[in-house]
């Protein structure tokens, strides 16, 4: 098969994405002349300030709308460390001191009291979502190309909120405070990789300081984009899924790093692996066998013991029953203690990748490629094995897929409002570091998290915002979800890692990944705003009181309680259909003033899904139309949730609700026991 | 909503799987004269000849043809342990006793060298296959009803080749002994709950005792069914994946055992748990709450430490990031310790339920439900629960799904070979077993596994084998697959637990789950025998002398190498399609000999299939027919497993075989680095 070159942009999540320069001038990234104007505020562990991803060449002055700033603190310098790009600086610890119960040098902890970024983190995403162009960036030699953000001309505010003790600490008072501070400074869109575990906070409990500071920073237009948290596969895990955030997962990209494992019997197979050392050339493989007894102890990743005599100067070959990296780095301690030269770790194959110490060779492989290796080694006289250096797959080659720790849906707390909203390229993400990343290179680094996924919808925001302007929070979130990627660009339908890997479905990936391109131009949007959130405080069964606290105003619910289905989403998830509901939505035309649109539905499996109208006419003056979907169970049963979609087309663009049911309308018969 | 009283079924798979002696007499229970005549061999870990289970009341003579027997040992004297339906019992034990270096009770093993059971897992799945009809059978006051096996009328050989020490083993050179004497013995029907753990042997290796001495048995006409383990959910975890052997993974039934929950508001919450104790009045309700920097770490289940002033007298909720049963029993212990009167586990939703020991209330919620209890105990004053004993719903409230742990395909060492084949209840299965099960209730215990769900189809196998007797091994598993339930009793497509929980698919359920009554009249059947299998061994590179020395008599494969496409089983699993592929099939007719079937297809994603020809035929003369698949790839794309169908029907047969395909047509695309 031909072999192609391929000019590798270095942070490919962009080109992935449709937001290469090289891409068409009519892009996104063009249109929205890439987010100039708009100020995207990060809450995160602060900034490294001298990376050149915040250098403000080209940039314009500071808007005047901005009342945000920069002060001086420990190790940061308004002159120095703030420009045209980093127009805000600000730190909250105070809530972190209250519980940590010391002072935060007190044990040689290394932090600043400033902004200035201890971790990484903060910088990382800052830098995806908003990082200027920076040429001739490579990471260990690979990914050689040009890095940027999101939005490489918009504007970044830093809240510094998460302190570098203790893995990472981030104090929902700090939280607040930091909300209220950028609210006030002006920013557009803020950008949140933090998270907590479940299970969750109520939508009116203070102690969620994320849904609470979302609250009032989305009633004054800001849009707030959070991670969906990495906790998955399993179901349920979701986070931050106050139906006011635009909440995302992460998926991969069409990017691969292989290291080639060549056979003795010169089979070569492609395991993952950032391995930027020598070749390996042919050297010995093993695979320790196990006894009758206990047939593959021996060659358990976890149970590889230091033992030089089997080992020295060979690769080593196990197998993991777990999807952990962990079982990698273990393994790749012992055979390195052992003087062994690499380790190939069969495993359950998860997502994310990450050189091992001292840049020892260790590979992953699934289980077939594992017992191809393993049938070698049993069927060869000599067995041995090549190793090369990572190389960089793209293309059509390597499919984008749900990542495997992707926390996915429903939402534990309001499984009507479906979570996460969209996904996007959060694995292996090349961006800015600060020194004190222990994977920092030459000032980047690659994580893996929705962490990275979450400051590129950031950035993709900002560039939807610096084209429409006018457009609310719930109006950029449902042009991302009515317009996300069901598909890979290949055409056929997106897998998601998992436990066994499937395809799919809005539970892993909400409308699925998201497509900035096509956002730009929706067709319709669900629009919603504070009534609709406190119609889903309501039907919350949250009660006046507590919903008052959170709006700051006094708040009635109706006599008759709604439903979280009558909120305005660009989606419509019902946990429990009993016989039939019908919920009504609304969408506003975005495109031009005479449109007209019908309805093309696939209803999930047990129902029949009727709308109506199931025309739509927009003209100058109808600018909005509601309509109402009517789900009807076919059967007395209870079942899972079953998917389907409602899809507003006017021939041009497609305007696609995923649609997600569960039928509930048996009691279990009980026997009398 | 109506509450129904249900008439229970103690073991209701084989109610669920349509073979209850109230269904109608055309039922293949009653077709097969419930398997009388023929002789099922069970290689497991013995019998306790003592249970009612084992009754032969009704039972004719011997057969003349068999040549099995008993012999007296230890604790075991044929004249009061064998009768007319143990009609053969032997043990095996020099292999194991080989590995363990040993005498057997050396250390306090319990153990018999005697074909009785220690350990209770060969006499539960004796019983599963075919034990006799035992009335007024409950488990704990629970489930009460008749117990039976799925071919009552069959009869029994066991033979003893698993030990009940280091938690059961079974060595190679015992089980390659038993298969030989079974098939010497004339057994027609060979059921194992056996297997190892990934990575596996290869299909040549005498290390795989099970691969081999199935291979033996099946070139007899011996039908052998296994488990496919319990490595589940993660993908290419199963096991016994040789295309001879008839490979079974669990799922459950429509039954679930509830433990309802009422909150102080009243509010009804449905959890699952095995609890017979007596109900548990309103008590306090307590969630250990964590602090803000560690919000969720004193309610994680695993780490609840033992304090009485805390949780004595209250019902306690904890959460835990696994879906290992392990989580539930540390908690109860916990809880127990601390005078506490029941645990409330919210954990990710896997199968199989047990006791808590001492009867000690323990409940298993999912996420969403535990987190609504967990908003009620914040939010209420008085936080109180109540826990009913344990009730058995029944019905289309349950819908049947794959097992959470039921290994899944595609097979490690050889995908092209869809594993599992089928499908069959392995989730709280209550069959009979000895005194020394833990679990043992009245000579009963509920279990759960693919080792419950391997006998199902054994005593399926024997009934149609008593309906079928010419048929081959691989026409009996071609039945099983190809009418197999793809969709619920109720209608709507099947689910397999996971993480994520997602539509159940080919390498969850293979054909899907089975169907006896539409097994008996599949309409064709995909037959094969012993040239298909050393077409697959020569597929699969095995040299000459390899595969001589498995069939023990000279084999030569051909010059061009064959393709395990190329192996006539009822499914076609393509791992690695280029541009285009025509594999060959051939289907005998097996239903009324002028019958004419067409080809209906649902292709897989990025896939043009067609069928040549698309009619076939048959007549009194023509019994057999072959014709081609040809599989095309429609665009250069890598991509994963997609799944579609081939089905043959007549208009009142439907022959289902599944289809999956893989695309690896591009090079991965390498930069020059």
């Amino acid at each position: 098969m031909p072999n192609t070159l391929f000019r590798l942009q270095t942070t490919r999540s962009w080109d992935f994405l449709g937001l290469s320069p090289s891409h068409s001038p009519t892009s996104l990234l063009y249109k929205s002349r890439m987010g100039d104007g708009v100020i995207v505020g990060m809450l995160d562990s602060g900034i490294w300030p001298e990376s050149k991803a915040f250098n403000d060449a080209g940039l314009g002055p500071i808007p005047s709308r901005w009342k945000g700033g920069c002060e001086p603190a420990e190790q940061f310098d308004p002159a120095k460390h703030c420009n045209r790009k980093i127009i805000g600086a600000r730190w909250f610890v105070d809530g972190f001191l209250a519980e940590y119960g010391r002072p935060l040098n007190a044990s040689g902890d290394l932090e600043f009291l400033s902004p200035r970024d201890a971790n990484g983190h903060g910088t990382h995403t800052s830098s995806t979502a908003v990082g200027s162009f920076v040429s001739n960036v490579s990471y260990r030699g690979i990914g050689y190309g040009t890095a940027r953000g999101g939005a490489p001309r918009a504007r970044l505010a830093i809240y510094k909120v998460c302190w570098n003790v203790l893995g990472g600490q981030c104090s929902s008072a700090d939280i607040l405070k930091a909300f209220d501070e950028a609210i006030h400074d002006g920013v557009d869109v803020l950008s949140l990789s933090i998270g907590t575990a479940i299970p969750l906070f109520s939508d009116v409990d203070d102690r969620d300081g994320i849904a609470t500071g979302a609250f009032h920073a989305v009633a004054r237009g800001i849009t707030v984009v959070c991670g969906a948290a990495n906790d998955g596969p399993a179901a349920q895990t979701v986070q931050n899924t106050a139906p006011w955030i635009l909440t995302v997962g992460a998926s991969t990209m069409d990017r691969a790093f292989h290291t080639l494992i060549t056979l003795g019997n010169n089979e070569t197979l492609a395991g993952e692996a950032i391995y930027t050392g020598k070749e390996i050339g042919f050297t010995s493989l093993l695979y320790p066998e196990g006894t009758t007894l206990d047939p593959t102890l021996a060659g358990v990743c976890e149970r590889l013991s230091p033992n030089a005599t089997l080992m020295a100067g060979k690769v080593v070959l196990c197998f993991t029953y777990t999807s952990r990296r962990l079982a990698v780095t273990i393994a790749a301690e012992a055979v390195k203690a052992s003087r062994g030269v690499g380790v190939i770790v069969a495993k359950n194959p998860s997502d994310g990748l990450a050189p091992c110490s001292d840049d020892f060779p260790c590979v992953e492989v699934d289980y077939e490629i594992g017992t191809r290796i393993l049938l070698y080694f049993r069927s060869a006289r000599f067995p041995v094995v090549k190793l090369s250096r990572t190389i960089t797959a793209v293309g059509k080659a390597v499919q984008a897929k749900v990542a495997f720790f992707s926390s996915r849906g429903p939402s534990s707390i309001s499984p009507a409002v479906l979570k996460p909203d969209v996904a996007a390229p959060g694995v292996n993400i090349l961006a800015a570091t600060c020194p004190f990343d222990p994977l920092e290179d030459n000032g980047y680094a690659m994580h893996s998290g929705t962490s990275m996924s979450t400051p590129h919808v950031a950035g993709i925001v900002a560039l939807l915002k610096a084209l429409h302007p006018g457009w609310s929070p719930a109006a950029l979130r449902s042009a991302l979800v009515t317009t996300a990627w069901r598909n890979n660009p290949s055409g056929f339908p997106i897998f998601a890692s998992a436990n066994p890997l499937k395809l799919a479905d809005p539970f892993d990936m909400g409308g699925g990944i998201a497509n900035p391109n096509s956002a730009a131009e929706p067709g319709l949007v669900y629009d919603a705003g504070m009534p609709d959130y406190i119609v889903y405080l309501c039907a919350m069964g949250y009660n006046d009181s507590e919903i008052s606290h959170l709006t700051k105003k006094p708040t009635h619910c109706p006599t008759r309680r709604p439903s979280v289905t009558d909120v305005n989403l660009p989606s419509i998830t019902i946990p429990s259909l009993r016989s039939s509901i019908t919920v009504t939505r609304t969408v506003t035309n975005t495109g031009p003033p005479e449109s007209i649109y019908w309805a093309e539905i696939k209803p999930p499996s047990g129902t029949i899904v009727t709308v109506k109208p199931h025309v739509l006419a927009f003209n100058r003056k109808t600018k909005k139309m509601a309509f109402g979907v009517t789900v009807r169970a076919v059967a007395l049963v209870n079942t899972g949730y079953y998917f389907g979609s409602l899809v507003w087309t006017d021939g041009l663009h497609a305007v696609r609700s995923p649609l997600a049911v569960r039928i509930v309308n048996q009691a279990p018969f009980y026997s009398a026991e």
